[in-house]
Protein backbone atom coordinates (compact mmCIF):
# COMPACT_ATOMS: atom_id res chain seq x y z
CA UNK A 1 0.00 0.00 0.00
CA UNK A 2 2.09 2.95 -1.05
CA UNK A 3 -0.48 5.53 -0.25
CA UNK A 4 0.09 7.17 3.08
CA UNK A 5 -3.15 8.61 4.42
CA UNK A 6 -3.14 9.45 7.82
CA UNK A 7 -4.44 7.14 10.55
CA UNK A 8 -7.49 9.24 10.92
CA UNK A 9 -8.42 9.09 7.28
CA UNK A 10 -7.84 5.63 6.65
CA UNK A 11 -10.02 5.12 9.73
CA UNK A 12 -12.85 7.33 8.51
CA UNK A 13 -12.48 5.57 5.15
CA UNK A 14 -13.00 2.13 6.66
CA UNK A 15 -15.97 3.11 8.66
CA UNK A 16 -17.65 4.82 5.08
CA UNK A 17 -16.87 1.44 3.96
CA UNK A 18 -19.53 -0.02 5.82
CA UNK A 19 -22.66 1.95 3.74
CA UNK A 20 -23.94 0.22 1.17
CA UNK A 21 -23.19 0.20 -2.65
CA UNK A 22 -19.54 1.65 -1.38
CA UNK A 23 -16.30 0.59 -2.28
CA UNK A 24 -12.61 1.32 -1.21
CA UNK A 25 -12.39 4.10 -4.25
CA UNK A 26 -15.69 5.44 -3.25
CA UNK A 27 -14.89 5.96 0.73
CA UNK A 28 -11.79 7.11 0.04
CA UNK A 29 -13.35 10.19 -2.49
CA UNK A 30 -15.84 10.82 0.05
CA UNK A 31 -13.38 10.52 3.04
CA UNK A 32 -11.16 13.19 1.24
CA UNK A 33 -14.34 15.13 0.39
CA UNK A 34 -15.38 15.05 4.23
CA UNK A 35 -11.85 16.73 5.93
CA UNK A 36 -11.32 18.84 2.67
CA UNK A 37 -14.59 20.23 3.10
CA UNK A 38 -14.51 24.40 4.33
CA UNK A 39 -18.00 24.81 5.19
CA UNK A 40 -19.79 22.82 8.03
CA UNK A 41 -21.88 20.16 6.67
CA UNK A 42 -19.53 17.31 7.48
CA UNK A 43 -20.35 18.19 11.16
CA UNK A 44 -23.97 18.39 10.22
CA UNK A 45 -23.54 15.11 8.93
CA UNK A 46 -22.31 13.23 11.94
CA UNK A 47 -24.50 15.08 14.14
CA UNK A 48 -27.47 14.29 11.93
CA UNK A 49 -26.70 10.84 11.49
CA UNK A 50 -26.40 10.28 15.57
CA UNK A 51 -29.64 12.03 16.27
CA UNK A 52 -31.49 9.86 13.81
CA UNK A 53 -30.19 6.69 15.66
CA UNK A 54 -31.40 8.00 18.92
CA UNK A 55 -34.96 8.85 17.81
CA UNK A 56 -35.91 6.90 15.11
CA UNK A 57 -38.04 3.78 15.83
CA UNK A 58 -40.31 1.32 14.90
CA UNK A 59 -43.99 2.36 14.89
CA UNK A 60 -45.71 0.66 17.64
CA UNK A 61 -48.33 -0.18 15.77
CA UNK A 62 -47.11 -1.22 12.24
CA UNK A 63 -43.57 -1.18 12.67
CA UNK A 64 -42.79 1.58 10.13
CA UNK A 65 -40.36 4.55 10.62
CA UNK A 66 -41.62 7.35 13.47
CA UNK A 67 -39.61 9.03 15.82
CA UNK A 68 -39.72 8.51 19.75
CA UNK A 69 -43.06 6.96 20.78
CA UNK A 70 -45.61 8.51 18.68
CA UNK A 71 -47.22 6.71 16.16
CA UNK A 72 -45.83 6.83 12.60
CA UNK A 73 -47.40 9.66 9.59
CA UNK A 74 -49.15 6.85 8.08
CA UNK A 75 -50.89 5.18 11.09
CA UNK A 76 -51.44 9.15 12.07
CA UNK A 77 -53.13 10.03 8.84
CA UNK A 78 -56.73 10.00 8.94
CA UNK A 79 -57.04 10.42 5.23
CA UNK A 80 -55.62 6.99 5.36
CA UNK A 81 -57.87 3.46 4.76
CA UNK A 82 -58.13 1.73 7.60
CA UNK A 83 -59.83 -0.82 5.69
CA UNK A 84 -56.72 -2.05 4.25
CA UNK A 85 -53.56 -3.72 5.38
CA UNK A 86 -50.88 -4.21 3.39
CA UNK A 87 -48.01 -6.72 4.82
CA UNK A 88 -44.54 -6.19 3.97
CA UNK A 89 -41.15 -8.12 5.61
CA UNK A 90 -39.15 -4.44 6.59
CA UNK A 91 -39.97 -1.17 6.95
CA UNK A 92 -38.08 -0.28 4.23
CA UNK A 93 -40.34 -1.95 1.50
CA UNK A 94 -43.04 0.83 2.53
CA UNK A 95 -41.05 3.63 0.85
CA UNK A 96 -41.05 1.89 -3.13
CA UNK A 97 -44.91 1.20 -2.07
CA UNK A 98 -45.99 4.97 -1.62
CA UNK A 99 -43.78 5.91 -4.21
CA UNK A 100 -46.11 4.33 -6.40
CA UNK A 101 -48.59 6.58 -5.24
CA UNK A 102 -51.56 3.91 -5.96
CA UNK A 103 -52.04 2.72 -2.28
CA UNK A 104 -54.03 4.36 0.33
CA UNK A 105 -54.51 2.09 2.84
CA UNK A 106 -52.22 1.49 6.27
CA UNK A 107 -49.29 -0.83 6.67
CA UNK A 108 -47.99 -3.72 9.23
CA UNK A 109 -44.21 -4.79 8.63
CA UNK A 110 -43.27 -7.81 9.68
CA UNK A 111 -39.99 -7.56 10.07
CA UNK A 112 -38.46 -10.36 8.69
CA UNK A 113 -39.68 -13.54 6.44
CA UNK A 114 -40.07 -17.29 7.09
CA UNK A 115 -37.07 -18.76 6.60
CA UNK A 116 -36.08 -22.19 7.99
CA UNK A 117 -32.63 -22.07 6.56
CA UNK A 118 -31.28 -18.76 8.47
CA UNK A 119 -33.44 -19.55 11.33
CA UNK A 120 -36.18 -17.49 10.96
CA UNK A 121 -40.04 -18.82 12.39
CA UNK A 122 -43.37 -17.72 12.19
CA UNK A 123 -42.22 -16.68 16.40
CA UNK A 124 -39.66 -14.03 15.29
CA UNK A 125 -41.63 -11.66 13.25
CA UNK A 126 -44.44 -9.34 14.21
CA UNK A 127 -47.83 -11.82 13.94
CA UNK A 128 -49.10 -11.52 17.01
CA UNK A 129 -50.07 -7.79 16.17
CA UNK A 130 -51.02 -8.34 13.24
CA UNK A 131 -53.48 -10.60 13.92
CA UNK A 132 -54.83 -8.52 17.00
CA UNK A 133 -55.03 -5.43 14.11
CA UNK A 134 -57.24 -7.78 11.79
CA UNK A 135 -59.65 -9.05 14.35
CA UNK A 136 -60.32 -5.54 15.48
CA UNK A 137 -61.35 -4.79 11.70
CA UNK A 138 -63.04 -7.70 10.26
CA UNK A 139 -63.94 -5.84 7.81
CA UNK A 140 -60.94 -5.36 6.16
CA UNK A 141 -58.90 -6.14 3.11
CA UNK A 142 -55.24 -7.90 3.92
CA UNK A 143 -52.53 -7.49 0.94
CA UNK A 144 -49.53 -9.37 1.53
CA UNK A 145 -47.06 -7.45 -0.53
CA UNK A 146 -44.18 -10.11 0.22
CA UNK A 147 -41.33 -10.77 -2.01
CA UNK A 148 -41.72 -13.35 -5.06
CA UNK A 149 -38.79 -15.58 -3.61
CA UNK A 150 -39.18 -19.51 -1.62
CA UNK A 151 -39.23 -17.31 1.54
CA UNK A 152 -42.00 -14.40 0.43
CA UNK A 153 -43.92 -17.38 -1.02
CA UNK A 154 -43.73 -19.81 2.32
CA UNK A 155 -44.48 -16.77 4.67
CA UNK A 156 -47.54 -15.04 2.35
CA UNK A 157 -49.20 -18.86 2.77
CA UNK A 158 -48.25 -19.20 6.29
CA UNK A 159 -50.35 -15.82 6.70
CA UNK A 160 -53.01 -17.16 4.33
CA UNK A 161 -53.25 -19.74 6.61
CA UNK A 162 -52.95 -17.67 9.68
CA UNK A 163 -55.64 -15.31 8.91
CA UNK A 164 -58.20 -16.77 7.37
CA UNK A 165 -61.63 -15.69 8.43
CA UNK A 166 -60.56 -12.97 10.23
CA UNK A 167 -60.22 -11.00 7.26
CA UNK A 168 -62.75 -9.82 4.48
CA UNK A 169 -60.57 -11.15 1.80
CA UNK A 170 -56.57 -11.84 1.75
CA UNK A 171 -54.83 -10.52 -1.90
CA UNK A 172 -51.25 -10.27 -3.43
CA UNK A 173 -49.81 -7.72 -5.58
CA UNK A 174 -50.06 -9.30 -9.45
CA UNK A 175 -47.34 -11.36 -10.83
CA UNK A 176 -46.23 -10.33 -14.57
CA UNK A 177 -44.22 -8.41 -17.33
CA UNK A 178 -42.74 -5.51 -15.63
CA UNK A 179 -43.76 -2.29 -16.94
CA UNK A 180 -41.91 -0.94 -20.00
CA UNK A 181 -40.10 -4.49 -20.68
CA UNK A 182 -39.48 -6.58 -23.62
CA UNK A 183 -40.67 -9.98 -23.83
CA UNK A 184 -36.99 -10.60 -24.63
CA UNK A 185 -35.66 -9.66 -21.18
CA UNK A 186 -37.96 -11.20 -19.27
CA UNK A 187 -37.31 -14.00 -17.53
CA UNK A 188 -38.95 -17.69 -18.31
CA UNK A 189 -40.53 -17.74 -14.96
CA UNK A 190 -41.94 -13.97 -15.01
CA UNK A 191 -42.86 -14.69 -18.59
CA UNK A 192 -44.57 -18.43 -17.56
CA UNK A 193 -46.83 -16.74 -14.67
CA UNK A 194 -47.54 -13.54 -16.73
CA UNK A 195 -48.94 -16.31 -19.22
CA UNK A 196 -50.48 -17.86 -16.74
CA UNK A 197 -52.25 -15.35 -15.18
CA UNK A 198 -53.23 -13.41 -18.35
CA UNK A 199 -55.68 -10.85 -18.03
CA UNK A 200 -58.37 -9.93 -20.30
CA UNK A 201 -58.86 -6.78 -22.28
CA UNK A 202 -62.60 -6.01 -21.68
CA UNK A 203 -63.09 -5.88 -17.95
CA UNK A 204 -66.05 -7.10 -17.50
CA UNK A 205 -64.14 -10.87 -17.82
CA UNK A 206 -60.98 -9.58 -16.07
CA UNK A 207 -62.59 -10.66 -12.48
CA UNK A 208 -61.73 -14.80 -12.83
CA UNK A 209 -57.82 -13.65 -11.99
CA UNK A 210 -58.82 -11.38 -8.73
CA UNK A 211 -58.68 -8.15 -10.72
CA UNK A 212 -60.04 -5.48 -8.66
CA UNK B 1 -44.06 13.16 -1.91
CA UNK B 2 -46.11 10.62 -1.20
CA UNK B 3 -43.53 8.84 1.60
CA UNK B 4 -43.81 10.07 4.87
CA UNK B 5 -40.66 9.33 6.73
CA UNK B 6 -39.80 11.36 10.11
CA UNK B 7 -38.18 14.33 10.05
CA UNK B 8 -35.20 12.57 11.84
CA UNK B 9 -34.29 10.64 8.62
CA UNK B 10 -35.36 13.13 6.18
CA UNK B 11 -32.67 14.82 7.59
CA UNK B 12 -30.40 12.43 7.43
CA UNK B 13 -31.12 11.46 4.08
CA UNK B 14 -30.28 15.23 2.90
CA UNK B 15 -27.08 15.83 4.72
CA UNK B 16 -25.47 12.11 3.29
CA UNK B 17 -26.26 13.62 -0.87
CA UNK B 18 -23.58 16.06 -0.29
CA UNK B 19 -21.32 13.02 -0.41
CA UNK B 20 -19.63 12.93 -3.60
CA UNK B 21 -21.52 10.46 -5.90
CA UNK B 22 -24.30 9.95 -3.66
CA UNK B 23 -28.02 10.70 -5.08
CA UNK B 24 -31.36 10.81 -3.56
CA UNK B 25 -31.62 7.07 -3.91
CA UNK B 26 -28.41 6.24 -2.65
CA UNK B 27 -28.81 8.51 0.22
CA UNK B 28 -32.36 6.83 1.47
CA UNK B 29 -30.71 3.13 1.31
CA UNK B 30 -27.42 5.05 3.43
CA UNK B 31 -29.57 6.17 5.88
CA UNK B 32 -31.80 3.28 6.16
CA UNK B 33 -28.94 1.18 6.89
CA UNK B 34 -28.08 3.34 9.33
CA UNK B 35 -30.27 3.72 11.52
CA UNK B 36 -31.58 -0.20 11.06
CA UNK B 37 -28.12 -1.49 12.16
CA UNK B 38 -28.12 -3.55 15.43
CA UNK B 39 -24.62 -3.12 16.02
CA UNK B 40 -22.56 0.37 16.47
CA UNK B 41 -20.77 1.34 13.44
CA UNK B 42 -22.66 4.36 12.52
CA UNK B 43 -21.91 5.99 15.66
CA UNK B 44 -18.44 4.47 15.00
CA UNK B 45 -18.41 6.38 11.95
CA UNK B 46 -19.76 9.38 13.13
CA UNK B 47 -16.96 9.63 15.62
CA UNK B 48 -14.45 9.08 12.80
CA UNK B 49 -16.06 11.57 11.05
CA UNK B 50 -15.53 14.44 13.64
CA UNK B 51 -11.87 13.32 14.04
CA UNK B 52 -10.50 13.25 10.75
CA UNK B 53 -12.17 16.62 10.26
CA UNK B 54 -10.46 17.48 13.88
CA UNK B 55 -7.12 16.39 13.32
CA UNK B 56 -6.29 16.05 9.50
CA UNK B 57 -4.18 18.87 8.79
CA UNK B 58 -2.05 19.78 5.42
CA UNK B 59 1.29 19.26 5.71
CA UNK B 60 3.39 22.74 6.90
CA UNK B 61 6.20 21.52 4.13
CA UNK B 62 4.19 20.03 1.24
CA UNK B 63 0.35 20.51 1.35
CA UNK B 64 -0.38 16.98 1.66
CA UNK B 65 -2.42 15.24 4.00
CA UNK B 66 -0.97 14.58 7.95
CA UNK B 67 -1.94 14.81 11.64
CA UNK B 68 -1.66 17.91 13.61
CA UNK B 69 1.06 19.73 13.44
CA UNK B 70 3.55 16.66 12.16
CA UNK B 71 5.28 16.69 8.18
CA UNK B 72 3.32 14.20 6.38
CA UNK B 73 4.41 10.32 5.62
CA UNK B 74 5.82 11.49 2.57
CA UNK B 75 7.78 14.09 4.25
CA UNK B 76 9.01 12.19 7.41
CA UNK B 77 9.75 9.02 5.05
CA UNK B 78 13.38 9.40 4.99
CA UNK B 79 13.40 6.98 2.09
CA UNK B 80 11.96 9.01 -0.32
CA UNK B 81 14.62 11.57 -2.94
CA UNK B 82 15.05 15.00 -1.57
CA UNK B 83 16.14 15.91 -4.97
CA UNK B 84 12.52 15.25 -6.98
CA UNK B 85 9.93 17.04 -6.21
CA UNK B 86 6.35 16.76 -8.03
CA UNK B 87 4.00 19.50 -7.67
CA UNK B 88 0.61 18.52 -8.02
CA UNK B 89 -2.49 20.78 -7.85
CA UNK B 90 -4.43 19.44 -5.04
CA UNK B 91 -3.37 17.17 -2.13
CA UNK B 92 -5.61 14.42 -3.29
CA UNK B 93 -3.70 14.35 -6.89
CA UNK B 94 -0.91 12.61 -4.83
CA UNK B 95 -2.83 9.64 -3.51
CA UNK B 96 -3.17 8.09 -7.64
CA UNK B 97 0.45 8.45 -7.80
CA UNK B 98 1.46 7.06 -4.93
CA UNK B 99 -1.12 4.17 -6.20
CA UNK B 100 1.50 3.88 -9.73
CA UNK B 101 3.95 2.84 -7.33
CA UNK B 102 7.01 4.46 -9.51
CA UNK B 103 7.77 7.76 -7.98
CA UNK B 104 9.75 8.09 -5.05
CA UNK B 105 10.23 11.68 -4.52
CA UNK B 106 8.62 14.10 -2.53
CA UNK B 107 5.46 16.00 -3.13
CA UNK B 108 4.18 19.82 -3.49
CA UNK B 109 0.65 20.52 -3.64
CA UNK B 110 -0.40 24.22 -5.01
CA UNK B 111 -4.12 24.25 -3.72
CA UNK B 112 -5.64 25.03 -6.67
CA UNK B 113 -4.24 25.89 -10.39
CA UNK B 114 -4.19 29.45 -12.28
CA UNK B 115 -7.77 30.54 -13.10
CA UNK B 116 -8.62 33.75 -13.96
CA UNK B 117 -12.03 32.87 -14.97
CA UNK B 118 -12.62 31.62 -10.91
CA UNK B 119 -10.72 34.50 -9.69
CA UNK B 120 -7.61 32.31 -9.15
CA UNK B 121 -4.57 33.75 -9.75
CA UNK B 122 -1.22 33.15 -8.49
CA UNK B 123 -1.10 34.98 -5.59
CA UNK B 124 -3.93 32.14 -4.30
CA UNK B 125 -1.39 29.26 -4.53
CA UNK B 126 0.83 28.05 -2.43
CA UNK B 127 3.79 28.87 -3.93
CA UNK B 128 6.29 30.80 -2.06
CA UNK B 129 7.11 27.82 0.27
CA UNK B 130 7.82 26.00 -3.38
CA UNK B 131 10.30 28.62 -4.16
CA UNK B 132 11.36 28.25 -0.91
CA UNK B 133 11.63 24.26 -1.29
CA UNK B 134 13.42 24.66 -4.74
CA UNK B 135 15.85 27.25 -4.18
CA UNK B 136 16.82 25.29 -0.90
CA UNK B 137 17.70 22.09 -3.32
CA UNK B 138 19.25 23.63 -6.11
CA UNK B 139 20.37 20.25 -8.00
CA UNK B 140 16.27 19.31 -7.61
CA UNK B 141 14.15 17.95 -10.60
CA UNK B 142 10.65 19.58 -10.39
CA UNK B 143 7.85 17.46 -11.88
CA UNK B 144 4.95 19.46 -12.80
CA UNK B 145 1.99 16.91 -12.47
CA UNK B 146 -0.57 19.21 -13.29
CA UNK B 147 -3.79 18.66 -15.16
CA UNK B 148 -3.79 18.76 -19.37
CA UNK B 149 -6.66 21.57 -19.56
CA UNK B 150 -6.20 24.94 -20.21
CA UNK B 151 -5.48 25.86 -16.49
CA UNK B 152 -3.27 23.15 -15.71
CA UNK B 153 -1.38 24.12 -19.24
CA UNK B 154 -1.36 27.69 -17.75
CA UNK B 155 -0.37 26.73 -14.48
CA UNK B 156 2.72 24.70 -15.98
CA UNK B 157 3.60 27.44 -17.82
CA UNK B 158 3.90 30.05 -15.09
CA UNK B 159 5.41 27.63 -12.55
CA UNK B 160 8.45 27.02 -15.51
CA UNK B 161 9.06 30.65 -15.83
CA UNK B 162 8.99 31.12 -11.85
CA UNK B 163 11.55 28.22 -11.20
CA UNK B 164 13.63 29.04 -14.59
CA UNK B 165 17.01 28.49 -13.37
CA UNK B 166 16.39 27.43 -9.82
CA UNK B 167 16.04 23.57 -10.54
CA UNK B 168 18.35 21.18 -12.14
CA UNK B 169 15.57 20.30 -14.71
CA UNK B 170 11.78 21.23 -14.99
CA UNK B 171 9.69 17.90 -16.35
CA UNK B 172 6.27 17.02 -16.85
CA UNK B 173 4.66 13.66 -17.43
CA UNK B 174 4.17 12.21 -20.33
CA UNK B 175 1.12 13.01 -22.56
CA UNK B 176 0.03 9.86 -25.07
CA UNK B 177 -2.28 6.98 -25.38
CA UNK B 178 -3.21 5.71 -21.90
CA UNK B 179 -2.66 2.05 -21.37
CA UNK B 180 -4.81 -0.49 -22.37
CA UNK B 181 -6.91 1.87 -24.91
CA UNK B 182 -7.08 1.26 -28.74
CA UNK B 183 -6.70 3.50 -31.09
CA UNK B 184 -10.57 3.54 -31.93
CA UNK B 185 -11.84 5.09 -28.35
CA UNK B 186 -8.56 7.67 -28.49
CA UNK B 187 -9.81 11.33 -29.10
CA UNK B 188 -7.90 13.46 -31.90
CA UNK B 189 -5.96 15.58 -29.58
CA UNK B 190 -4.61 12.93 -27.45
CA UNK B 191 -4.21 11.04 -30.79
CA UNK B 192 -2.32 14.17 -32.34
CA UNK B 193 0.03 14.65 -29.18
CA UNK B 194 0.98 11.06 -29.19
CA UNK B 195 1.88 11.23 -32.56
CA UNK B 196 3.92 14.53 -32.00
CA UNK B 197 5.12 13.14 -29.47
CA UNK B 198 6.21 9.58 -30.68
CA UNK B 199 9.11 7.88 -28.73
CA UNK B 200 11.84 5.49 -30.26
CA UNK B 201 11.58 1.51 -29.84
CA UNK B 202 15.24 1.53 -29.36
CA UNK B 203 16.16 3.32 -26.02
CA UNK B 204 19.54 4.64 -27.51
CA UNK B 205 17.40 7.21 -29.32
CA UNK B 206 13.82 7.68 -26.97
CA UNK B 207 16.17 10.63 -24.98
CA UNK B 208 15.13 12.86 -27.84
CA UNK B 209 11.65 13.02 -25.70
CA UNK B 210 13.12 13.62 -22.44
CA UNK B 211 12.51 9.94 -21.61
CA UNK B 212 13.73 8.44 -18.34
Amino acid sequence: MPVALPPALQRLCEALRKLPGVGPRNAERMALALVRSPSGWPESLADSLVAARRVVRPCVSCGFFTEGDSLCAVCRDTARDPAQICVVENATDVIPIERASVYHGLYHCLGGKISPLDGVGPENLNLPRLVERVSAAPGCEVILALGTDVEGETTALYLADLLRGKSRSITRPAQGLPFGGTLEVADALTLGRALTHRTALHPEISVENGGK
